[in-house]
């Protein structure tokens, strides 16, 4: 399946040539990921950091900026799920707007416990994961 | 009138001790003040800043932290208008969570032409400022 | 005395207008606060929250925006004490660049034991800080 | 050559786990690009951007993150230039702390005309990357 999420570029998102700053599109891709865990999961940043004391670091990242984007743009978030691993996750995120593709991202997200290593996912994460990669979308 | 809008405690805001960092804060009421100029007066920060090649910075903040907020929370935001000036408005925004205050912002916004100097308000901005600032909530 | 670091505007600053954002000014005297930390009083952040699970939050900012700053400035910050209470100070900082000043802001914090509460300094931190507010600046 | 340039992890890079969170490190990254334009090729980004309207986006980046970083470390970065073409140049950024690697990045960027296309670069830039790139570290 695809997790779709829109992201407006507002003001805190642009630099001094008035397009997004490729920081910000970090902060966003988070953003969409953390949506991901807490709505498709129901697992919430919030519950995996401050009460279970884990982690999600992404170790991984290989990212294609194709077009600039503007003040006022709304960006369409896709998210798929490439791989589910014991205790990583392979992500492909795009984003678009107005039908035009403006970057394109792989990324390896790595389960993390309290001591700080690398863990097996808890198993309501793996399974809702590998039930998300292997639906269609219109099944 | 009153303006509202509801922002998501995401992680990108939250520091070490869990809580919202307060430049964060700082993002979130300008997004606030671009949501209400774009939704509102109908004049999106895009017109102002590149089709215009105007401006409106913050010229003066008197804000209090009351309570913090933390990863998960959703904060309501709302924006009044005290006073309207022939280049500047005053502003007040609260956000709360869960009726509980979390912090309370004076701020005063001045209109600057393309050459950077305070400018009289478009007429279009104006009026429907004061128009905000009348107008009573349930009228 | 007067603590000075001098920060210069990058990219990462700077908005469609070409001058800092204003929440990326409060990133910069945060960072003028956890060097003065660091630096005078010996107390890096790193202690404060990892070691010591205490906190700092700001609680009051009063601030003007005197004048834009713009991609490559060089701001001087200057840090003074105004008040040190029992759990409290009270801070003015000051930046300017090329003799032209930029901001100035009133802030006050606060010290937050671990479980969150206001609580009175740790005498190390309160002795310094006093010191510092007493001290002529070419005693 | 390997330019080199050290930045400290301060409060605001760091994530409710108490670590950089690694949109803060490409606000690195391109800190550390922006001061080898200034310093090494005598091209701010103040000239790029605000004199002659032309831009340095970055359309390509491959980044691992091999450990975390913590509130108080000092991030040694340094950064090589790899291949330097008509419009684009390659670069390989690295970060360690202590001796232990946190990050390994390759990028690409491009120079673009104030028109916003790909353009050949300017001689003097151009001239001096190939310089940079290969000058011996103690020749």
């Amino acid at each position: 399946m695809i997790y779709r999420r829109t992201v407006p570029v507002e003001f805190n998102h642009c630099d001094p040539a008035g397009i997004v700053f490729y920081p910000r599109y970090f902060e966003m891709t988070n953003s969409v990921v953390e949506n991901f865990f807490a709505e498709v999961l129901n697992y919430p940043f919030s519950r995996i950091h401050l009460q279970e004391k884990s982690g999600l670091p992404t170790v991984h990242i290989e990212i294609d900026f194709r077009a600039p984007s503007r003040l006022g743009d709304r960006l369409d978030f896709t998210l798929e799920i490439v791989r589910v691993g014991q205790s990583s996750v392979h992500l492909v995120l795009q984003a678009g707007s107005g039908g035009q593709e403006r970057l394109r991202m792989q990324s390896v997200l790595v389960w993390v416990s309290p001591a700080g290593k690398a863990a097996p996912w808890p198993a309501e994460i793996q399974e809702k994961m590998k039930a998300f990669k292997g639906k269609r979308q219109n099944a």
